[in-house]
């Protein structure tokens, strides 16, 4: 996968061979972006188990249970992450029976089978979002919800590229993204790649361009929504959705099923991340605040549901109330659900 | 003067010698913060003045009149740098008749009584703005509107710094203040130097901290303020302005009535100055962000009068409508008022 913390400068393929390596790169953000984290999370247990083998199909499940449990730790705010694991748990805990080699590709399948939904939901998502947006539209979009955080066309960005296919001439405000930079390095360079006309800006800009630049629509991603719409994503994300409703912009928020969960009634409950004071005071590992300051680095914030004018999901578009709204969109409806809502399992 | 672009590094102490050094560190930013530039900028016409002596006056006086329209030019948002240029284009043309060595003396005089008034300035807009933060309050800055932008106390800190005098216990939330991070660099540094609690977020955790944190008021400097009551101050305020207003903090804004332009009916006359892309896209010289990215940098934002509580200037603390209370605090009322209102002049 690209190791994203060396973009813009370098295009740096990492090779992962073992957990260890995986978690870091998690923890570190080489890889980055709330559907990325859980595919590479559901690689990591195949590359686990394969690591163990060969052996009894029982030590593989013990090894699968383990670099779960640890990858589990990597970082705690996005749900893709959780949700891939249990994913991947159930498959090991469902082919105990089966013999090691046959254990070894039901987790391979499993794994490439979350990739190929993630392609197949960022379509989708895709699809859905571009009905939001009209010839001449211009986007302002926080962090990078783009292709480097999914396997596909991204989340917040899929719609974007979608509307372009269509024919539809459509700009982008790049916030940059503080401490991280996400959309200075990797949401500017993907959408430059991609021959996007895009406008880099500072966060504190937001606001001042919602006002002077004829901004028609905020897109975002999530990492992780609550049974009642409430939104968690990048630190800044909640600020741009009050700025947003302020300017009466639509605020969207673009994300696949498996980052709602049901088992949090709302926002409040979400954990937020903090992370370290060096990536609020240092630049390239040198230091532009004063040695000792005291700091506040939250990774994440909770946008609530209030703010939030559709929640769009692989399913369609989704709007208030979320209460509803979102747990009808995973509902069983027939041939291509899975049993377990709001687990989205398609193409079988 | 201190070089504040090597802050919070090093402490360098500039040592200005010609007209061409004052414009480039004024440009460049050597030195900023409003009140700063303005009473820069009068020692500027000085040390114009002194480098063309000896000569007859009139040639003194040609000197003063090129030096102010060359150092107009080195930014155009901050109305104290044309306020205080006036002042000293003022007293060269009612010193025409005198010998050149009085010229001089009543330029210099003129200049240090700029900077004597801004001390005293710094001093009652700290009196009149402690008495809107109450024992154990939080308050949240924006930009650097301390002690380095005047040549006192600051303006937006100055009320914090005479709360501390009074025993009062206050905390600050400093936003960091891309793109050129006055707040990391400047004002956590004069802060911590004063032994205030200051903690340093990015700008975009500012919407998260006033809902997490208990902020009990917003605090912030100007560099222009339009007739209606409109303010110019450092991008990024408008936005802290908009959230403050969603989370009913109080937002005031502290500066001298020589801020006040009554020239300008409203915001949206001011002049924006916008800055170069690298502000945006390098880090001490080092690129983050793609080559050739397009960027949008404005210096700059405009905070309509209606989010503002209240104006905070020499005078006292100014309310709505400000139409009339601006104007109200700049007019003559006798002993100590000058004859021109805005300009006020004390000390007399």
């Amino acid at each position: 996968m690209i190791d994203q913390t060396r973009l813009p400068a370098e295009l740096v393929y990492l090779r992962i061979r073992d957990v260890r390596a995986l978690w870091t790169a998690i923890q570190t953000l080489q890889v980055r972006g709330a559907p990325a984290i859980g595919i590479a999370a559901a690689l990591g247990i195949v590359i686990a188990a394969q690591n163990a083998a060969p052996a009894s199909t029982a030590k593989l499940a013990a090894a699968v249970e383990a670099a779960a449990d640890y990858l589990a730790t990597s970082r705690p705010t996005a749900v893709n992450l959780f949700w891939a694991l249990d994913r991947m748990r159930r498959v090991a805990a469902a082919s105990q029976a089966l013999l090691p080699a046959v254990f070894l590709d039901r987790l391979a399948a499993e794994a490439l089978r979350i990739r190929d939904e993630d392609v197949a939901m960022c379509k989708a998502m895709g699809r859905h979002g571009a009905t939001l947006l009209r010839d001449g539209d211009t986007v302002l979009t926080h962090c990078n919800a783009g292709g480097l955080a999914t396997s596909g066309y991204g989340t917040a960005l899929a719609p974007i590229y979608t509307a372009l296919e269509q024919g539809k001439r459509i700009s982008v405000y790049a916030d940059e993204t503080r401490p991280l930079l996400q959309g200075a390095r990797l949401t500017a360079w993907e959408l430059m790649e991609a021959g996007v006309d895009v406008t880099l800006i500072c966060d504190s800009m937001a606001a001042h361009v919602m006002k002077t630049r004829g901004i028609s629509a905020v897109m975002v991603g999530a990492d992780r929504i609550a049974a009642n719409g409430d939104t968690a994503n990048k630190v800044g994300t909640y600020g741009v959705a009050t700025l947003a409703a302020a300017h009466a912009i639509p605020f969207y928020v673009l994300a696949p099923s498996s980052t709602f969960d049901f088992s949090l009634k709302e926002g409040s409950q979400i954990p937020i991340e903090e992370r370290g004071s060096d990536e609020i005071t240092h630049s390239f590992g040198r230091p532009h605040a004063p040695k000792g300051v005291k700091t506040f680095c939250p990774a994440f914030d909770v946008t609530p549901a209030r703010l939030i004018t559709a929640i769009v999901c692989e399913k369609g578009v989704l709007r208030p109330p979320y209460e509803t709204s979102l747990k009808k969109a995973v509902a069983p409806t027939g041939d291509n659900s899975s049993p377990n809502p709001p687990i989205i399992t398609r193409g079988k």
